[in-house]
């Protein structure tokens, strides 16, 4: 049973929407397989991909046409065109010029609407065409649908979420069988949830871009996605996980934007530690998360499969269908001024230290961590680990991020150290706050 | 920062929106307070509430109407009139009446629109206005939006859900606290968060007009409420959490209901089993989650505070702002002809006795269960209880719901019984099926 049949009387005496599509990878596969489902909607006219030969597989529609070439694409003069190739370049350009041509776009190009979005959006509006881009963030979850129509009228203040898979499933894996970050990073890349080259999952871009389409759909702040610090995933060792359980916690990459009162926003990507009870605890493997957080409806959660050939051509098509079916834009043009998100905020912070034993190193620690005004909380030490290379986590009261780095960067002169201290902030939710200090 | 201004140069030329609003109780008035921070889009016209000298309470706003009478608020030609007075009489006559004079309604009444939803959408369809009730199902949690625009190039299959904040709090403290069902109950009325007379929430009468119409909205079948089998949570002992707990489960009030492949359904709302780490079992205190499933986007989660002032209000508004910004009828006119939920489904069982103890109960039980061709999978016990009211636990592997109740209908004749045998469905979720055999 479908909901199709609710729209057919609607529908019948409209034609359908004509639509191009660039990109026919797996997604690009799934987005025609749903396009010929709702055929008396949207007629698929052409695609465009390289290695036009090698690739076109549909021989039951032989009247679609196949080309390498963007103009053969755009001079079938359609009314939407999906971009699904990726990267910014040339996305970027042949995103412009659709628009340019009174085209609708619906895209899945996190990178061009993180850097370009809100000039999109604004050259949508004044050709009287459309872009959407639901399935740029968290793939299949209608977060973006759901932050411009269903809390529309809530006075938002901050998302936060899971946004990549490869992060998610690695950390996940560490948690429940407790293997490093390599075992586990390889064991994403041969279960294919981890690319060969995962540095922009780990080190946190993917996220970034993610969270800082966020901040403009939510907030209507447009981030510059290089003002958001990222930290990477990669010295999270297995240890954090026993050790983050005596606090209550796990430990995930988490993306996170918040408006504070003048104007700004805080933002940041990295590893964190979550309280076991919290929303973000609850994301297994692969899956993302994301909370609205809005002063009349509290925390609003949007969870599902972030990547995958199915969800994300759900929402690239749910995209063509809202233009279909007359729907007006979903996200409006917002400020053209970029502004650069500020790295501050407070919050409780877990540092783990790893050491060749001798007495007063704890003296030598609280000391430095006491000359910034960052109160210890509390001292964690496992038993049986050798005297030569010892973790031990000390957790920190809400501090001013600056501060806890300023001590850290001291404390690297000590001799001590046989691995770098690591700190993640603990995101108690009520903890994240910008803290814009005197002087910072 | 709020994204209101991301519509302030679209909406400066057009007139705002004329609102009449019929209830002003504690969403009411959260609505009302909402409705005025969007004043540019949106103008409270006129408030309609039985004792109007008492509850006249806008001593900002002597503009507004006040009356004790629907037909002075209609008179009022609004362009939307919301409905918050709640139960079928009279809202259900005040929406008609509305609809019929081509006025847009916003409602949070779940009684009418799983009566009639599909009725009076259509009679708005034909009058050219809109009908809207996001606040109906789940409070604040955006889930009819989600699913009618983000998800709707999806086949979805099925929906289950957490949708009784009032059963979630009793069973969460169960779990949490180790009390029995009635201290629960009684801790939740003292919160504020379980009526006086709680039977509508207990007994599953809440939970199933909102499964309804997510039947309706997600599966475009217009299911008769009396139809779909309610099963109390009243008979949910404090013993059962831990017996649970070995089957690696927790208990909530499940609603649900999935298509079968000849167009119609199975729905059940009830007291359930639900793996640990299934996101059901994660939501906490009055919480709401809802699980959508689809063929291509798998399983996608909308949770959040499903009651309460603020996060309702938001809901409603949101609607009211979708009619400000031209948005489409979110939800079309289904089909008129009401269907009769199956009750048959498969799943394993969890079934508790509770027994004067004496040789040959096992034997006697598992004889009743073999005729009916329900396996046993695991027989549990805990110690610690008196041999003349001792509660023991019998799980049975995947079975009809018939084959189950008659199995232990035809028990209830055995002496030994203290407590009538208790039974709970295990939702593992791909075992949810609907299994009409024959014969059934």
């Amino acid at each position: 049973m479908t909901n199709e049949h609710l729209y057919s009387t609607d529908m019948s005496e409209k034609r359908p929407l004509r639509v191009v599509l660039a990109g026919f990878g797996t997604v690009g596969q799934s987005v025609v397989r749903l396009l010929r489902s709702h055929h008396s909607e949207v007629e698929l006219v052409a695609i465009c991909n390289r290695n036009v030969a090698r690739k076109q597989s549909l021989p039951d529609a032989p009247e679609i046409i196949w080309t390498e070439s963007i103009d053969d694409l755009l001079a079938q003069r359609p009314d939407v065109f999906i971009e699904l190739i990726g990267r910014r370049s040339p996305a970027e350009s042949w995103i412009t010029r659709a628009l340019n041509a009174g085209i609708s776009v619906v895209t899945a190009n996190k990178q061009v609407i993180a850097e370009c979005g809100p000039s999109l959006l604004s050259l949508a509006a004044t050709m009287g065409c459309q872009l959407r881009f639901e399935a740029a963030v968290a793939g299949g979850v209608p977060v973006i649908r759901g932050i411009e129509s269903g809390l529309v009228a809530d006075h938002l203040t901050g998302v936060s979420g899971i946004l990549n898979g490869t992060c998610n499933y690695i950390l996940t894996r560490m948690e429940a069988a407790g293997i490093p970050f390599d075992d586990a990073l390889r064991e994403a890349q041969r279960l294919g949830f981890a690319e060969a080259d995962p540095g922009d999952d780990i080190d946190g871009l993917d996220a970034r871009a993610k969270i800082a389409i966020l901040a403009m759909v939510a907030l209507g702040a447009a981030v510059t996605p290089a003002s958001i610090v990222c930290r990477s995933i990669s010295p999270v060792a297995a240890v954090d996980f026993p050790y983050a359980r005596h606090l209550d916690c796990t430990i995930r990459q988490v993306a996170w934007v918040t408006a504070d009162d003048s104007g700004g926003v805080s933002a940041r990507v990295g590893p964190a530690l979550v309280p076991m009870s919290s929303a973000l605890a609850r994301a297994q493997g692969s899956e993302n998360l994301v909370i609205v957080t809005g002063r009349s409806g509290g925390d609003t959660t949007f969870g599902g499969r972030g990547a995958g050939g199915g969800p994300s051509a759900v929402a690239v098509v749910s995209d063509v269908l809202a233009i279909a079916r007359g729907a007006n834009a979903a996200v409006r043009p917002g400020p053209l001024t970029a502004i650069t998100a500020s790295p501050d905020f407070s919050a409780p912070f877990y540092v783990r230290f790893t050491i060749n034993d001798r007495p007063g190193i704890i003296a030598a620690i609280a000391s430095a961590f006491a000359r910034h005004d960052v109160n210890i909380d509390a001292v964690l030490q496992e038993p049986g680990y050798p005297a030569d290379r010892r973790p031990f986590v000390v957790s920190v009261e809400a501090s001013p991020v600056a501060a806890v780095e300023r001590a850290l960067a001291e404390m690297t002169t000590f001799d001590f150290h046989v691995i770098a201290p690591f700190a993640m902030p603990v995101l108690v939710s009520a903890a994240i706050r910008s803290s814009a200090s005197p002087g910072q």
